[in-house]
């Protein structure tokens, strides 16, 4: 029924997060209705974008460089390493700008039911990076079952080297840290214990 | 914070409808983690489809041919010309399988508002189209005052040339024609008057 570029368009949109026919076939329409250079930039900024984004060497953030801009700033705090799940999570915290130390980006949580374990996770550079110049490591984990069987977890393996904090429970149980606004994860961040 | 092709991914995809901060990138995101093949493979696609899909020559469906599908098709009812002011519109009827004449696609309603007036809609062509050999014209227009007024300035250009219907009242008032199910839509087409 449709042209097969267009059916092809709708399948590629589908894999979007919650993405289902209605709202790819919307996209779809949406794009066609772009001037063309509009779409080819589009598709360029794609490329672009994947080709040349990877993980921070040090903590697995985000990059075009080797180094993040935050592990590259000689300002920011390299005593304090904020662990979180998700590059997401990261974002959410430096939205806040209240938090001037490092961080380190687990890349998930440890998730049984999934066959995440900890060797799944950027883990064993964690362990790595803390050293006798590292004060805390914040555990900024969502407030799931899985943030708490990681928090427990690192806190395990790290307790005897550092101060672990954990992010205080301003967070609401069950709630994902990307969707909590910036006041409650500032009350969170203070009351960390 | 993000880095600069990431940033202009994100707002990139914010040009899809109703995408807003939160969804491009939570979209960003999930195309980073995608294979790079894969993302080239959407990247090939879209552009395929925005160079290669243009109007159908006489009902403006969506083609890469120079006649749609269903234009082209000899077994489709001629005389059976069925209006309807989006392409979705035609898909959702084409969903149900009930209706074997032509379309044509109006690319929009009058809209004062917005200053989109029956010179700015594909209806010159339509007029064009509706010769002795036409038996019916239906006008399957969304349920709102755009189509009404559109339905209602169709009818008077139209009705001495041949026989107008329209869908029954079976859509619900104010609803929009491609969020019908499919039953509603099959109702509404019996109904029509």
């Amino acid at each position: 029924m449709y042209p097969e570029s267009l059916r092809q368009l709708i399948e590629e949109l589908k894999k979007l997060p919650g993405v289902g026919t209605k709202t790819a076939e919307r996209y779809a329409m949406a794009l066609l209705d772009e001037q063309p250079q509009e779409v080819h930039h589009l598709a360029e900024v794609l490329i672009f974008a994947r080709d040349h984004i990877h993980d921070c060497r040090i903590c697995h953030n985000l990059t075009e460089q080797d180094l993040c801009e935050i592990c590259a700033d000689q300002q920011r705090d390299q005593g304090t390493i904020c662990v979180v799940a998700q590059v997401k999570d990261l974002l959410a915290i430096e939205k806040t700008g209240m938090y001037h130390g490092v961080y380190h980006v687990l890349g998930g949580l440890i998730t049984p039911m999934k066959g995440i374990m900890p060797e799944d996770l950027n883990m064993a550079d964690l362990y790595d990076r803390v050293g006798p110049n590292v004060r805390e490591v914040i555990l900024a984990l969502n407030a799931t079952v899985e943030g708490e069987t990681t928090a427990l977890y690192l806190q395990k393996q790290l307790s005897e080297q550092t101060t672990i904090t954990r992010l205080a429970f301003g967070l609401p149980i069950g709630g994902y840290l990307d969707y909590a606004d910036e006041f409650t994860l500032i009350k969170a961040f203070e009351g960390r214990k």
